[in-house]
């Protein structure tokens, strides 16, 4: 597919790096349209079908993309579990993504390796939303987080604090360069060996980006308008040790936002969380997290319906 | 989700028990209005979405459900197996509910435990179907049992036979319960070591039902209008003998029915059957079992329907 | 389901076999139809169910029915991989076909056994199709097969080749009888251990039709008009030295056509090809294989709105 700038027809969905500021705006601008008047864009997509391939599982984004194309009328395909396909028959994935273009009018990817939502855009007819590759981008998750953001806090002028792994969290690395488009000043919160990889912190330089790194949350929660909380995983650390240290330092309770926080202070994460919010802090007034959720189906409706032309 | 007597919309399905007479009377009342004009409930439900989580896998009530969301023009989104998804990265039951309640506008929901149906029901944003709980109620099934009754035999007035593991057997409690309501004989059919829990019968007794126990279903065949047929499983017996003896003496064969049975007598079975039933019956007069499954699909389009307002 | 000659309304779709010659120009004729205008198709289904009951995985044939049923406005339930099955619980095959029959309008099943589709077609109560079902048949891929060599060659006067495992490749079975009510001159290309059975043979002398068969593909590929080619699978040869010299020895590369082939002379795959067919192949004017894939799909759209009474 060959990318046009200024309308999303057509286009892919593979990096947010793709999008301008005006592209992003639009987007956020269409999901407001779409949350505002929810039942009125049924059947925009109707007979349109999104194929579903999922190299490694992911039970969330798949069903928010389900429950985002049914909202619009329009179908899903699903290639299912990997270990049950011809991807096992010894079939290239070249292959696979040709064969399966045929099927559908638009295809969501995820892959466990960098680039392969990219690559996949490069052969197939149809245009790609990358649903998350490696340790790369995972671009409507970013658009749903900037979506909440804009909705439940404000997007200028925000301090904007994230924490947890920095360092190999696909989420944050989308989410930052997003951020950066909006001249956002950020808070960076992890322990020294998951801080957010150099590369990256050149860029915001680059951008003239402001930005602050701390190891400990309670010396920053008082500033944040938004807490942006991720998951650190076990499988980081070589030591059980050193990770159950760390990730109990990093756990958000109701006593600290309460103690600590500022009053408009709102709580993010993509889920699944394990631990890192204490369920107490569900019932407060700073918890947005199942919210999010929720907009991240509107956010793929905006996407989707622009994709294929439904909205313009 | 708050119950709301006398309306089903918006209401939570866990339990039969929740339900008047009067209630049941009208879910069967529509049951029969749909069955009667199918193709014109088509588009009752579109633009709504079905979330379906099993816990543990059952095909046919999964299939039954997405049949009967179908014909109303609804969606469905199923979790999947559960080795897939964030259940097994540690997410908490309750947090899969949060989540995935933003997705859907209803969900059915299975699961190993007792009472996580309720439980469930209490989290969600939007109601939830009881689709079996451990060794607890499967109220839809109970529905389409008291539907098949009704309309191949009687509610009033029959004497109705249950047939098999009474004691662990979900369907079978639930189906107790519910023909309670209606005043109806009961006959239980089992094995001393499987049969009908006492709290259940000092129910019955509370509410002045008579009922029978015995061993032989050759003692009572005569007498009833309904045989209701279950499976006996294997897991229940410590030696493999004594569940081959009972197994086989609980076998129903056209024989035996067409020696022994009323002229009008309806044998019904939750399904799947192994070896309970011998498949020589399927072509007699007797067998309701396979239609019994058809009738499902009817009332749960009744529930879906009800529930989500596409009825009153 | 009684089969009656002369319509496709309400009749299986078990084997090539069964049709007319007649019969195969109408449904590719629908296809045609179908292709010419797809949009128009949509909502020709609607309420209408396809079940899908795959006893062996195959993603592309599941998924191609499944974007027919959805561009025609139809929806589709999946039993999924038998070990979640009641299958499982040591369900008759019988029982399993009777009680899924009750939740659609329509089924298509996959199984390892020879005749399975035909079984399945005698105690169902909605019409089958075969998707193919041991080394038999597999008739809506002929059907395609059929489709595409109209569409991008011609089906009389052509000569085809066929290359590949002819001994039990179910596909290539399909095809010779088809090609064979057209009149077609075939030529056969493959290892001596794995050439046509020769009762098809024999078949074909019967029909006096003439056939050429051959180890090498050089020596025929200036003849061809059509060649179809297709997998050489490993399990066939109890040496792996064997199946490496021979599996090397058929395959198809962009030199091999641009030196020997004739100028329009067209390549197809049933795919997924595991080496057959050089990489470099798919951007010359000789390859159609990813577009036969593409007309599956309105294959099958013509095949379920036959079936289903959508189309006349």
């Amino acid at each position: 597919m060959v990318a046009i700038r200024g309308t999303l027809k057509g286009r892919d969905v593979i990096s947010i790096n793709d999008f301008s500021r005006e592209e992003i705006d639009h987007i956020l601008k269409v999901s407001d349209c779409i949350e505002k008047d929810l039942d009125s864009k049924f059947g925009l997509l109707s007979g349109k079908i999104l194929s579903i391939l999922f190299f490694e599982p992911s039970t969330r984004t798949r069903m928010s993309f389900e429950s985002a194309m049914y909202k619009l009328g329009g179908r899903c395909i699903n290639m299912g579990p990997t270990e049950l396909t011809s991807v096992k028959k010894g079939e290239t994935f070249s292959d696979t993504i040709k064969v399966i273009s045929k099927y559908a009018d638009v295809m969501v990817l995820r892959h466990p390796s960098d680039g392969a939502a990219r690559y996949a855009s490069e052969i197939s007819d149809v245009p790609i939303i990358n649903g998350g590759d490696g340790t790369g981008q995972h671009p409507t998750q970013t658009l749903l987080d900037l979506y909440t953001i804009k909705k439940e806090s404000k997007l200028e002028g925000a301090n904007i604090g994230i924490l947890g792994d920095l360092k190999y969290g696909r989420t944050v690395h989308s989410l930052v360069y997003a951020l950066s488009m909006y001249g956002i000043d950020m808070t960076f919160i992890s322990p020294p060996n998951l801080s957010l990889p150099e590369e990256i912190k050149e860029d915001l330089d680059d951008k003239k980006i402001s930005y602050e790194e701390c190891e400990r949350i309670e010396d920053v929660i008082g500033d944040l308008d938004v807490l942006y909380v991720t998951r650190i995983q076990r499988e980081r650390f070589p030591d059980i040790m050193e990770y159950k240290k760390v990730s109990g330092s990093y756990k958000i309770t109701k006593d600290m936002l309460e103690e600590g926080g500022k009053e408009n202070l709102i709580i993010l994460h993509p889920l699944p969380r394990i631990g890192e919010i204490d369920p107490d802090v569900d019932d407060t007034k700073y918890a947005r997290y199942f919210l999010q959720t929720k907009y991240g189906v509107v956010v793929r409706m905006a996407i989707l319906g622009l994709m294929l032309g439904g909205f313009e």
